[in-house]
């Protein structure tokens, strides 16, 4: 596996900033499970309050996780005082969203100087049985020297 | 422009019903604009819960909207007893979420008997302009008997 | 529908010089339509070299055109001297692509100084018939001053 | 790794004989590398006549091998009789599609009854150098009985 090297000894502390920022992860009730150079794992546990009509967790949450993740993931490699911009993504579902717990993994596939590609994974957990559920491939913008843009 | 005929007259009933069993529409706060055969408006304002580090909408959280509006869009074609459910997506983050208002538009591109396509898009509102933020493409499974899942 | 004004009055020239450097489309068999700002439109006609298992024009082929065709409409609003590079697309496959000729129609959905985001279109023409086979949707970027990268 | 077991034992014939009838990977000079359960390599060398402006090989050419590496993985793990569609896919291009050879790697990420989704690598070899290209995730459709439809 390719060791990345982040250009900004500060990565960790750059994402749980960003992190703590962003209102809808405090909503969802998401909490950081680790910081690695190139790779971020999210966590959240179910809500009546993040479903849809079959009692599952909506397609667009488990995606706003991994997004995150896939976001965060780009963001420990950018240097210093870039922010992160997501310009697409894909999620394919491949399992219902349901069980107690959720992971969601992300992952930098191709680090970039502008562009950088991830890839997101999320896991529910049920009765200690992990299970993959849903895939994303995300591509996110570097973002240098745009007032009002940071982190 | 092509005029869809629903498959069951209570299409709009049974969008209304199943967007009534979706717990997370009602945390974001979005409410239905329309329901028509191929076509659903949804909306939703903007809040501080919903947002990423920049206090723009969440990207994942467009997303969501955006395929809820996609997923009825598809459920008003579809036969009595039928449920809908979201195999992918795709989306393009045009501009950021920022406004007051934002209205998410699902059509139908392509109905089938079991694979649908539809397409998405969001719109923002500030101060009486309307802005296209992002577009998604939604691929969606029309389920018949299968336990457990309706709607 | 927007007006795009292009930026380099010589738009219909670079693609037109473009498209006859890409090998590919000779081997296709592709031909260029028209070239307005922000809209291109080619053609090809079915060829047994062109096809999948079941005689069908391949997917990857379908692809290849309407990817052509994003490509030289995002380029059509591109400053002089810049050159277009495809970031991802994602094609939905609406009917199989049969019929005796096709139309690549792409458009810009959103230019930008740096990422554009363009949607294609094909479209199969059988016995006078024209019928919608795929969609795509396709970010590309505008490159400036790299060496050894033009048009 | 998962160790997938086919249903059919002659699933190495079946995806030889669906490639054959191919007319298109004739043309770009594809050959199969390896067929096992759930993953299939294909490979392909340098031509201009499969190049964009740039003398790099079309991202849609890229596609066309991943996707058939997707479609044969997927193919591979489906019962007698069944044949394989594309529904969809989506292709990030890392890095410029440059080298002497060519390798697409398609395996499966989860085989479905119905809905299968797989993910495809293309890469690059120059001087003995391994490059990662593209990548892709494509979801197929199995499909039974369905008159006119074989491999």
């Amino acid at each position: 596996m390719t060791q990345f090297i982040p250009k900004d000894t500060h990565y960790k502390e750059k994402v749980r900033d960003s992190f703590s920022r962003q209102g809808v992860m405090n909503t969802i009730g998401v909490s950081v499970v680790s910081i690695e150079p190139g790779e971020v794992e999210l966590e959240f546990s179910h809500s009546a309050a993040l479903t849809q009509q079959h009692g599952f967790i909506h397609a667009g949450i488990v995606t706003t996780v991994m997004d995150s993740a896939c976001g965060y993931a780009a963001y420990t490699l950018m240097p210093e005082n870039a922010s992160v911009l997501t310009i697409e993504f894909k999620t394919n579902l491949l399992a219902p969203a349901q069980g107690s717990k959720f992971f969601a993994v992300g992952k930098v596939k191709k680090p970039g100087r502008t562009i950088s590609v991830c890839e997101g994974e999320l896991f529910s957990l049920t009765e200690g049985e992990k299970k993959l559920v849903a895939t994303m491939t995300c591509t996110l913008m570097c973002i240098q020297n745009r007032e009002g843009i940071t982190g």
